[in-house]
């Protein structure tokens, strides 16, 4: 058996699922070392192309597609980053909080630890006292850490391709039409990075006790990422399908990954999820708090959501979404709108706060919030309870009052040096996006933005992952630094293997159009490709450069089946005997047949003549003059 | 038999299509009758919800989907605009031009007839002598024809309906946030339609020879349009394949569609397509004359040209995409280029040129190809041979240059009455679209452009459909009139039916996106409608306003498939214990028990007291003492 077949899951004993361990078609994976901390192996992935090159490309995949390493998803993945995070000699290892039957949902322990895996406990770390242990902490500090050196070189591979193949002319003709921001410098150094972490402008959501981390990084002079969501339901789903799907969604690009999950076995699914996890992984914590009150968002206390937040903090979840900005004031503005509150979360503080008639309690005890975040470095996601779920109720009173509460919520965040990133709409008519970003930018000093979709129109349920995918792609353009996916099932059901992946192709195209137009560096180095690829007939390059091969070798096949059509010089569109592509060759060869002088001439006005003849004609004939047609 | 039956189409005695001919879901046809024209008959869909009320909405898919009407498709649609035509008193019928076997691309006339169908052929009319029979012509007489009415009420049904059910100060609330274009009025009139003709900045694609056609308008100052390609070719597919795809692009949203047929039976084809098609159809002649001389571009003259034109105007083809702007001194522009000429039309031209180092004989030709034009009223869709393959090559030398020949053609044409739409790319990056829109606008003089999405990435094969719904839609917003769809096999492989329908879907909500961006009069009506079913959980009216309801439904019921979860006040997202919707009853109760005063109370400062407790604890605290935490 290799290293890399399949992984066969059944942790409930009922059904089985198979995580995919191949490595994309015609790549393998890569290291690229640290110069500061050379202990570091950044993965990328390089894929070898039919005429002897390669491409190197951002890999969110981790081991999973490496066949020399040995995965046990009932062990976890090894522990990349505990040495760096021991090396910093600022943590400490502590007994931890005692797993409880209610952290599954229950109240009897058989049922409750049915599913708990002991080869999954970690003993947890923490700040030590009077320690701070964020990389904004550090940042501020001067220090480069492992993990900003580690994102450097991960962020800076397009460029560094560039430079290893060609002169300095070339790469700038290559890149030529690529407008640069402002902020952006030609190349991504350890320096920048931390330059930009410590401005806040940007965050590395990475949790002392997620080791198996491969660190990545979330701001808006970077590569835009996107977020997958997975998470079991009351209504459906298991353990081993969302470790399934959280492989599946790496393996295609997710940059981050955020565990939803409701119902039964909460815990114990974080704990599957985490310790198999390359990326960053979110989760809602109310949403645990929640199932431990039976659901009754009024008996929901601070006690318990502490408790919570503890819980998930230990285990190594890397960032938090909090509803601190659903204040009792912002509540009655959404009773006008045409779909009211839409965010799970933000309804369920709307709810505590008009039971109560009290303010959220998570503005009233953020600051005790930022002191847990600062003892693992959990990242704040601010949460948009108020987010618009239509496009009638975009950039209204509701969602911008709290993105202004979210702002001040920042800068105290930002005093405790923890990290913090901003969640937005929702939905948002394509004239109203850039006022979104721009107000976001504004009022919340630049901290990163991280959307879902927008939106930009209401008539398509079936299609959301579409329509929400051209907001994205605009959003990031003008500056949002995370999207996160919506799947084709989004208003109408949960989504399965299939839709999971093409909300993420959906959402890599978006970001990856985003990268284009903002001129992050060298991010049109692979379209070039492909587009070289696609005009010379290396129809398995066109393939294997794609954001899905796989996909893209079956639409072909559909029409072509047969490998010889894989070599052809023509495609199913015009077929053999005529081909646009073929005549640009003729085109080279004419071009150069030319001389200067008659490329000169070509340019002169007498090749017009004909044209100013006719016209010359038609003014004798004027213009309603009938002429003879053919019958 | 019912008379919508879907029918089955069998016309080489090989393969058997369904047309299917079902309304969509609760749907049904109405007709509204005009004013200035009483016997014009404006389709619209009318949608009835749960709760009583109805929504109608715009319908590109003819007879097909009214059950009161017998179609047999082997004898062509009712000739709606016939008399309309004849009317006008400056048409005359005539023999017509013989049809040839090598019109099917045979030498042999048993082959070449054997799909000729005679109950297809009509008696073609044309312009009388010094007659100009086009609608630009018209418009510039001050007259407002049918055709013009017809276009006013259709496009204007979204405002007819808000008058209808709301009162003044309501409907301008739900238009709240839509930033009107500065030339378009609140409400479409027959005379702001005439008006948009007469100045060249809208076209109604209307052959006086396709009676069969429900006409309407392509400019920036109406809802945006999308066109559909279908059409055989060398490799695949059939003439019942492509009626069945005409009629399936239509019900789907299809604004027009192109028949891209190469390879046998052009003609053929051509008829079935025509003689069945409420939308306007466009062809690019190019395609069939390089067939009448056995694919040997530089075999090609103008007189096969000229006499491909004749057949098709004919025939009844509403607009001949030209590429009369495909100069011999740009043709070497492209030889630098990464992906050199991708246009086919552009291609064959650019290799006649070389072949014959001799300026393009559709440029010089030019005046003579208006005259055929004014003489049946086909429109111009000026092709651009040049545009770009890849983000490299946009907006580059070569495109632009030929842009600037296409707006001198514009002028020529407009001298001539004939009316003309300009067509665009292609691959452009986000940030490049807006320069290609604005140049269109001034080099062309504000003819109204049709662009093939743009994409905005090279690295998605297999979802091209998306990444060229990015381009899309935003083009659409910045000015562009009609989007040429792109479907998933872009690319990769010739479209089949599923193909067609994502493609066209996915460009509807693209036009739709663009239309509310822009502010078309009542454009965000039916998001509202589908927001509020949403929001008050009428599953099957949030499905049936959809662009899609077949998908959305099953999509819904691959969840939760039982019927009584389609009145369900929970969807599958957060089970029945939970949901943020119902939450947001509870709020509406709240606010409304609240009094002024309270809610007044809500906003002052007093309730900010606890984070102000917390935040001067803090500061006595200093950002770095650490916490205890539970353990």
């Amino acid at each position: 058996m290799a290293k890399n077949d399949p992984i066969e899951l059944s942790v409930e004993g009922k059904t089985s699922h198979t995580i995919t361990r191949d490595p994309l078609p015609k790549s393998k994976k890569i290291y690229v070392n640290g110069d500061i901390h050379p202990e570091i192996r950044v993965p990328m992935r390089e894929i070898s192309l039919t005429n002897g090159e390669a491409v190197t490309v951002y890999d969110t995949s981790g081991a999973y597609t490496d066949p020399n390493v040995e995965i046990n998803v009932r062990k976890g993945l090894t522990e990349v980053r505990r040495d760096w995070v021991l090396a910093r000699d600022d943590v400490e290892e502590y007994q931890g909080r005692e797993v409880k039957a209610i952290d599954n949902g229950y109240d009897d322990d058989a049922k409750a630890f049915a599913t708990h895996n002991p080869d999954l406990q970690r003993k947890p770390l923490r700040a030590k006292a009077g320690q701070n242990v964020t990389q904004l902490h550090y940042a501020r500090q001067g220090i480069i850490t492992p993990e900003m050196e580690y994102i450097a070189i991960r962020e800076n591979q397009q460029r560094a391709a560039l430079q290893q193949e060609f002169s300095n002319d070339e790469r700038e003709a290559r890149l030529k039409g690529q407008s640069f921001g402002a902020n952006t410098p030609k190349q991504i150094t350890p320096e920048f990075v931390r330059d930009e972490i410590a401005a806040g402008r940007a965050i590395i959501p990475a949790n002392i006790n997620h080791t198996e981390l491969e660190p990545m990084i979330i701001g808006r002079n970077f590569l835009v990422k996107i977020n997958a969501n997975i998470g079991n339901s009351a209504v459906t789903s298991s353990i081993e399908e969302e470790v399934e799907k959280l492989v599946w969604s790496t393996r295609w690009g997710g940059d981050t990954v955020m565990d939803l999950s409701t119902g039964k076995n909460i815990h114990a699914t974080r704990d599957y999820i985490l310790r198999n996890s390359p990326v960053p992984i979110g989760t809602v914590p109310i949403y645990q708090a929640l199932e431990k009150v039976n659901g009754v968002a009024e008996d929901l206390t601070w006690d318990v959501f502490r408790d919570t937040l503890i819980e998930q903090a230990e285990q190594g979840v890397d960032y938090f979404t909090i509803h601190a900005g659903v204040l009792l004031r912002y509540v009655p503005l959404t009773a006008k709108r045409v779909t009211g509150i839409v965010s799970r979360g933000g309804s369920i503080m709307a709810k505590w706060c008009i039971a109560h008639h009290k303010e959220n309690f998570l503005y009233t005890h953020f600051e005790e919030i930022c002191e847990i975040m600062k003892a693992y470095d959990v990242s704040f996601s601010l949460g948009d309870g108020l987010r618009p779920g239509s496009l009638a109720d975009a950039n209204d009173e509701a969602q911008f009052g709290e993105l202004e509460t979210l702002g001040e919520l920042t800068k105290i965040a930002w005093k405790h040096d923890v990290q913090v990133m901003i969640e937005g709409p929702g939905h948002v008519p394509m004239h109203l996006i850039k006022e979104n970003m721009d107000k976001q930018l504004e009022v919340c000093d630049e901290a990163p933005f991280y959307t879902l979709g927008p939106l930009t129109t209401d008539i398509a349920p079936g299609y959301d992952h579409i329509t929400s995918g051209i907001g994205a792609a605009m959003i990031g353009w003008y500056g949002c630094a995370m999207l996160c996916y919506v799947t084709p099932k989004e208003h109408l059901g949960l989504p399965n293997r299939d839709d999971v992946k093409t909300g993420i192709i959906t959402y890599k195209l978006a970001a990856h159009a985003a990268d284009v137009a903002k001129g992050h560096p060298g991010a049109r180095y692979r379209d070039d490709q492909l587009s070289m690829a696609r005009f010379e007939f290396r129809w398995e390059d066109q393939f294997n450069l794609g954001l899905d091969p796989d996909t893209a070798r079956e639409f072909h096949d559909e029409t072509l089946p047969k490998d010889s059509a894989k070599v052809a010089h023509f495609c199913s569109m015009c077929g053999p005997k005529f081909c646009s592509m073929k005549i640009s060759q003729d085109v080279r060869d004419y071009s150069e047949s030319l001389g200067a002088d008659e490329q000169q001439k070509l340019s002169s006005q007498e090749i017009e003549k004909g044209m100013a003849e006719k016209s010359a004609e038609f003014k004798k004939q004027g213009s309603e003059i009938y002429v003879e047609l053919q019958d």
